[in-house]
Order: C-alpha cells, then sequence, then structure tokens
C-alpha cells in the first residue's frame, strides 16, 4: 500500500479557503495522498519566484511525488495547462513558465492537459486550481498514467531566467539572486548598494554586516547575521542585480 | 480501510501552538484522520467571516467530513457547543451562527453538545478548541454517531446576512460581499468609491482598473486586475456595502 | 499498523521553501508520517520563544511522538545536534536550549546525535533542518532506537528562564510572560504600562481593558477583551517585565 505524495505551490495565501478547497478535491479523489505545503506565499503572479520555489525543493522529494503549482496571472484567458514529467517525477500546473528552472534542469517531457474527464466540472473561470490542477495531479497520485492526460507539447514557454534578478526574499531577510555561486571574485549592486564581501558560514561576519554567501539553494544570497539585509537595502522579488567583477 | 477527513477553521493564526495542540489531541483519538486547514486567519472574532469560508469549502470535501470551526468571542461565557449535520457532512463549533449560511443553504439537523465523556478534562475556560472541538470532532471522524453527543437542538444562533457588507478580503486583495451575482446592472459604493463596471474574467480588464465580478465563491467581489482592490478602497471585513442599481 | 507523529517547530516562515523540504525529507523515510506543524513563525533566533512552544504543546500529543526544532542562530558554528527523551517523547534539535522548558518539567535523558548513518549526506553549512534534524527525527518515528544516534549528553545547554521576561505574543496580541499564575495580588510592569486588574476568563473584562488573566499556558498574560494588549502596550519576545507585589 503507498502513500503518493503531492505538493503545493501557489500565490494564493493562507488566509483564504482555496488551498483547503484544493485539499478537499484532491482526497476525494486520492484518500491516502501525502499532501505538502511548498509556499502558498509567492508575491501574487510571481511566475519566476514559483518556479524558484518549486525547483529548491523537487529533488528532495521521493520518485512519483506530484508537484501542483497554481501562480496564475492568465487565469480565464487561453492558457494551457501542462504536464511535465523530469526527474522521475511530476509537474502539474499552467503553462507560463512556472517550471522552467525544472525543465532547464532536467531532461523532461511535457504533455499539453486536454483530457477533461479528470477535471471538476463545471470548470470555472476564476479557479483552476481546484477544477483542473488539483484534480488532474490527484488522478496522477492515484495512478492514472500521463498518457491519458493529452499529448506531447513540444513548446512549453520559459520564463526569462537570464538577467541577474532578485528570485526571492526569504523568511530571514536574506536577497536569493539567479546567480550561481561559482565566481567567488564578485560584487552586486541591488537598488544602491553594493555588496562585496563574501563569507562561507553565517557565524563568521559580524553582525549587521553584509555580505554575499552560497546559501543552501546553491544561489548567491545576499544576507546579513542575525539582522535582515532586505531591510537595509529595501528590494523585492523580481528586481534588477548589476554585477561588476573585480 | 478509511482516511476519515476533518477540517479546521479558527481565528488562532499560525504563529501560536494552538492549531498544533489541537491537531495532537485529534490524532490521538484518530489516528489516520487526514486534517486539512481551512483558514486560521479568520479576523479574530469575525463570525460572518468564518461562515463564509466554510460555506465556500464544505462542498468541496467528501461525504462525512467533519468541518471544526473555533472563532468564539465567547469562550469562557456560557455559550454552547453544537453539532450540525448538513450535507452529508458534519460541522462542530461554538453556537454563535459560525455555521449561519451551511445552515441557510441545506436542510441540516442540529443538536447541542453535552456529553463530556468526549471532551479532554478537566475543560478550560480558554481554550474549548482543544478540549471541547476537537476532541468532539476527532470521535466523530472515528465513527461515534451524532446521537451519542447530544440532544436536539431546534434554535441554534444565526448570524445576521441580510445588510449588504464585506465579508472577506481576499490574498489579492479582492472583496468578497454577501452579494450574489444575479443582477448584472449594479453598482457598489464602499466607503468613498463607487464601482460599476462588471466583468467576466479578470484578464479582460486593463491594470488597475477596479470592476466587480462574480467570483469562484459565488458571490459579487470587487477586484483590480494584477492590482489590489482592497488597497485602492481601504475597508475590511464587516464592513457595510450601498446598492445602487440603474 | 502505526501511523507516528512528527511534529515541527522552526523559524522559517511558511513563504520559503524550507519546511517543505523538510516534508520531503521526513516523507521519504516515514512514508505514513502524520506531519504536524507546531510553529514556522518562530521570532528568528528566539531560543526562549522555540521552547515555550515546545513545551506548551508535547503534553497533547501520543507516546512516541517526535518533536523536531529547528531555531539555530549558531548554524554553521560546531554546536551539537541533541536528542531528548521525556515523557515518553523524543525532542530533535540543536543544542541551544530549545528544550530547556521541556527538561525542566520532566525526567529526561539526553543523548549527542553524532552516527551521520542518519543523515542526508552531505550535511549543508546552512541547512541543518533538512540534513540533520528532520532524517533523524524521520528514522526515530520509523522505529530506529535512540542508543542507535549517539551516547548520553550529560550537560545540554539550557536558556535562562529565571528572568521575568516576555516569552511570546500570541494572534490575539496577548503578551505571554514567562510568570506562573499562582500569586494573584501583582502587578507587572511592561516598558511604560502597569497591569494589576487580574481576570478569570475574557468575557468578564470590558472591551479596551488591560487585565492579567492565567492563560491556557498556565502562564500570567496581559490581554485586552476584543482587543490586542500588544499594540496598547507596544513590547515583543525577549523584553524584561518588572513585578510589583501588594
Amino acid at each position: 500500500m503507498t502513500w503518493p505524495i503531492l505538493t503545493l505551490t501557489t500565490d494564493f495565501g493562507l488566509a483564504d479557503h482555496y488551498v483547503g478547497v484544493m485539499k478537499g478535491v484532491i482526497l476525494e479523489i486520492c484518500p491516502r495522498a501525502q499532501i505538502v505545503d511548498i509556499s502558498h506565499q509567492v508575491t501574487p503572479f510571481g511566475i519566476a519566484e514559483g518556479a524558484y520555489l518549486i525547483a529548491q525543493s523537487y529533488r528532495w522529494f521521493p520518485k512519483k511525488t506530484v508537484h501542483v503549482a497554481v501562480v496564475d496571472p492568465g487565469v480565464g484567458s487561453e492558457r494551457r495547462a501542462i504536464l511535465v514529467e523530469a526527474a522521475g517525477q511530476y509537474f502539474v500546473g499552467p503553462d507560463n513558465g512556472v517550471f522552467t528552472i525544472v525543465m532547464a534542469q532536467e531532461k523532461h517531457k511535457a504533455r499539453v492537459i486536454t483530457n477533461n474527464r479528470y477535471f471538476r466540472r463545471p470548470v470555472s473561470r476564476t479557479f483552476q486550481g481546484r477544477d483542473v490542477f488539483a484534480p488532474t495531479g490527484a488522478h496522477l497520485a492515484a495512478g492514472v498514467p500521463p498518457s491519458r492526460l493529452g499529448k506531447s507539447w513540444p513548446a512549453p514557454i520559459t520564463a526569462d531566467m537570464a538577467s541577474p534578478q532578485v528570485l526571492h526574499i526569504d523568511r530571514f531577510g536574506n536577497i536569493v539572486t539567479n546567480l550561481r555561486a561559482a565566481d567567488k571574485r564578485i560584487s552586486l549592486k541591488i537598488g544602491r548598494a553594493t555588496i562585496s564581501r563574501v563569507a562561507s558560514h553565517y557565524a563568521e561576519m559580524a553582525p549587521g554586516q553584509l555580505f554575499l554567501i552560497e546559501g543552501s539553494s546553491g544561489y548567491i544570497e545576499v544576507s546579513m547575521n542575525r539582522g535582515s539585509a532586505v531591510e537595509r537595502i529595501g528590494c523585492r522579488a523580481g528586481d534588477m542585480v548589476q554585477i561588476n567583477r573585480s
């Protein structure tokens, strides 16, 4: 007997009933599902941030895990729903770039989800998380094979990840960029602040000192020991970053 | 073997241990329960908002689901605990109106919960979520029949839902009213703002434009495409709404 | 067949993927685990607050429950990982005082966790919640005996709980102190405010009135009926409290 795992990443927040309703739909279809919240606090419509959070998470889950993403500025318009198979796992969500980083990192196969037999019907215009993504993901978790959901989709939409940018602000006020940590002789400019000190772990820096560190994310983060880098610098997800190499 | 579902709707927030403690109590009684959080961010003491969130959720859960609500300004006073059976599901909470919308929508039967055999004892004055509502709900989920909990209760307290009002502000800043969407030729006044444009989906409106839309809730909501209606208008749950028909 | 319970208490917040990743690691090791969030909103690096939240919670969980705590200002430095056995349950976390209150309340046995066979390797410097505490806790939940994890540890670090202080601000703005409720003839000074009225339950006080109450915590709390004590007084977790006895 298996306990399938299904994760959720959305911009719905936790004040509303939306996430709970998605879980009700999932559990009716797949009663033993272990449902794990990755985050429901993606910046509203923040596709790159959603892509980052999913890419940071999937490696730590077992094969066959189903990751459902609902970060969806285009709900109600004609954008497609997709399923991506990668790393032995499933990714279900809108075709808007939210799986860009996973697809860049892994050999993958995409399908456009067209089989409405696995939807909750009628499908509403405003809540496809409930009517399309949650039930499709739950049927996958319950064992429906991907080939039943729709045909191969050769060209999923991808988000721009080439421009240096702020991907995410974490709970401690660390500023996560999309820069990889290969180059140790680097300084970054974000807004008016320039940061050039590099640390290998938090405890070695004095409290209140801004520094660069390779976070557990594998990306360069701007941090402050026992303090909030974002409060000092004042930036947000999506802001551009300028690189200087010395 | 079944996996009973039990949902929680409270004004406890997630910073405290209260919700975790309720789950410990539930799992000791019903170890296989699938516990789903609807929301723990009901405006403190916001009975109408709690009633709204529960009413938005229950249809999406299977039969036999137990919905536990703890929005309870009268804790420590003499208000009753009730069980409502409706739509093949169970609703457990204080008798203060938090199930008003469910009861208006569904044929139902109410009981006053008096059998303290299913409570955690001693029952504290300040945390009946832990001592009364969670354990009673868990025993129901584990199969105790409703008739064991107490006698029929003919007159549950109901909250005023007739006055046009703001029920809830959602994560995106959408303002959910208690007005049904039948009338398309309507304008609403909330505070100083008058909103009369009507949209059928978000993507058709320009960014920054306020409009009315029938949300997935079935109620009229005031929304802004890629922006926050509540930041523009500045209102909160419980505020009155004025209706003009043209 | 058992459904082991594992709780999480961290300062990670819910906006990031950290908590979800810990759950992925746990479920791979212990697929049937019931994972319960106590709080992820411990004040960053707030060891006494974490100690309080865990101590408030464990009594309400069944024997064998595994409580994992990650409140860890010293991550990356050389502090130890420990396992505490108390009250028939397990407590896994950094050796920094986060189990101080549990250890003061219960007969206990501590071990230093040295067996890296149960870690996710390589162990990162910045995310030991994922690499050390979550997997060790999951193996305990799955049945690994404590003696496999490491040797007895006679001197776990403890946090200072003797000084009168604010332990925690709850969702309703109640100010939880570390003072026990034995003495009813007491007044407290926090910042510039002096509070000397004592109530036995919330409903007996007028709205807007500050008062002292023995909360469900067993500690003296400063509260306001239908209002926020912390908004009136303006304090935070860690602030000192002055006691006057009349």
